[in-house]
């Protein structure tokens, strides 16, 4: 059937998820399918310029063992980008401020890049190809070690003034709460992203002990003790699913954190679907059993009337096919900010 | 210079503000300047019919006044309106579940007609002539009895899947906090609107006695006290302007309520302006002064660099105007959602 395949079908971009370890980079057709991949350490302790000579060896890479002709790069990477230049503003991973990423690329690929947030990258991908396909108003919450999102409202991906906006991991939940990464108290990241989830698991622990041998605090005054690293959630997703009563405990209060939190979500955007992902909802995807109910039963009640919720399908490579569709979209209106518009892929699709 | 005006600069449109007790209705011209106006009662207690004979009675005296054509009608109401029916979900005020307002009123008028709420009328105008004129990112927040907003996004008024959206008064901010109005818990609405602020000052009040003599609670005990009435929001406003200790510390926990929440709202949408109105915002215009340095503090720094702050400026007649010039954009492009859009402004006006 490749004969009958239009020039615009197509068309392959590279998207690359460029993480705190590692990067992923693929090459991607016009209906989201990964055509192949590359991962390679992200090396962001060297600094920016090591970090970009790898996203560079992976493009050259991918456009080396392809006959396609590739029409973009997107990068999808952790912390503040602003969209109209390209610029990372600041990152988690990467001691770089203000770094002309997309500048920078576009001179030593000779190509278009586009740069954008990795959850935002992410949540772009679900909404085209994945769990949120053809969806007009979405929330797509991804809870992982940190807490991101991206929001599609009247078929357009939220954006703000200068970034892609929806940090709702940094909302506030609890009104001067716990401390959270973003210097601020409360917010919904400081109570269910992984490293918060650790937190309270490990404080927890030090006021009430647990008898499942996962959850053991390492012991200070014990000199043999030294390779016990405290629990993480991931340790109490393990003793959850034993039926620790503790590990119970820490679970339900951690589902009725998200509960609260998504009922703002609602109630701010009106969605029709609710996707969530991330290594804490794969893990502990128990978390979403109470959520729809809670919602419908505490949101304002027409924001509910057709709201549905389902778990992310693109898995680890939505950063990356995200990326990917948006250097596509960029490339053939060549706006910024069009490429966050369904109407955009509806039109020239 | 009335001979070089165009015909769209000529369009009058009729906007109309239904609240609890009094519907304002005006005549409005293309530069949102208001040509005539018009109150009367709401007369909600008597049900559906007697508003929309209420609404109906304002705009044929408005049209009786004036030679000029006028183009159609914009509806803004306390409430949940379908944006797409113009039909009103729920209402605080109104009996009247599912009450097909656009279309009633589109018979007895052979007119257009646009439904939408009133507080996203009230933002509209504030962002279209008001405080916010040609800002594509904003807030408009108001704080009156309750709490309600606007955003606008990358140049378009954010709406839901069926409604206007943006419920921010119904985000929660205190977890598993007091009881809302909505419903639910923790609420912000709970905490800064009218109604809140006026059980916080009653309760305050019953554990604590002030000297100031507009802070006094009936006494139960005492039968010649009947007319007594618990404090208000407005009362607290004078208590504070006297200088009270208790009404001192009451409207300093409500500025950081409110600080708080604005926040997470700036993390939401990352806006370059935040605008306040209503009128908590009216009687306490201090609940302001320690907001900005806070947000600028505590959101995510790359979201603040651009932010400033802005008291609402249109006052009373915000929300007629809104619905006056929803309804010109509405006729000129005859799409419920442009007429959100700033784009279809821009490019039509």
């Amino acid at each position: 059937m490749a004969e009958l395949m239009t020039q615009a079908d197509q068309t392959l971009t590279i998207g690359i998820d460029v993480g705190g370890t590692k990067i992923k980079a693929a090459l991607v057709d016009a209906q989201g399918i990964v055509i192949d991949s590359i991962r390679r350490p992200t090396n962001a302790r060297q600094g920016a310029a090591a970090v970009i000579r790898e996203i560079t060896i992976c493009i050259q890479q991918l456009r080396h063992r392809t006959t396609a002709d590739v029409q973009g790069v997107g990068i999808g990477i952790a912390g503040q980008v602003e969209t109209s230049s390209g610029r990372l503003l600041s990152s988690p991973n990467l001691e770089a401020s203000r770094l002309p990423l997309k500048s920078q690329l576009e001179q030593q690929l000779q190509m278009d890049v586009f740069v954008t947030n990795d959850v935002r990258a992410a949540a772009f991908a679900e909404w085209q190809f994945g769990a949120a396909k053809g969806v007009d108003n979405l929330i797509c919450l991804f809870v992982g070690t940190g807490v991101g999102a991206g929001v599609v409202s009247s078929g357009r991906m939220l954006t703000g003034a200068r970034t892609p906006a929806a940090e709702l991991g940094h909302v506030p939940l609890v009104f001067q709460g716990r401390r959270c990464s973003c210097g601020n108290r409360g917010c919904l990241e400081a109570y269910i992203g992984g490293w918060a989830i650790a937190e309270r698991l490990q404080q927890a622990l030090t006021r009430e002990a647990s008898t499942h041998p996962v959850l053991r605090m390492p012991d200070s005054n014990d000199d043999t003790d030294d390779e016990v690293q405290p629990p993480t959630a991931e340790e109490l997703a393990t003793a959850f699913h034993d039926g620790d009563r503790l590990a119970v405990r820490l679970v339900n209060e951690t589902a009725q954190y998200l509960a609260a939190a998504v009922v703002g979500m609602v109630n701010t955007f009106n969605p029709t679907r609710l996707v969530f992902g991330g290594g804490v909802i794969e893990g502990l995807p128990e978390l979403l059993e109470p959520l729809l109910d809670h919602v419908r039963k505490h949101a304002l009640t027409v924001f509910t009337e057709d709201l549905d919720l389902r778990r992310a399908e693109l898995g680890g490579d939505a950063g990356s096919i995200g990326a990917a569709e948006l250097a596509r979209q960029f490339a053939s209106s060549n706006s910024a900010s069009v490429a966050f518009d369904s109407r955009s892929t509806y039109s020239e699709g």
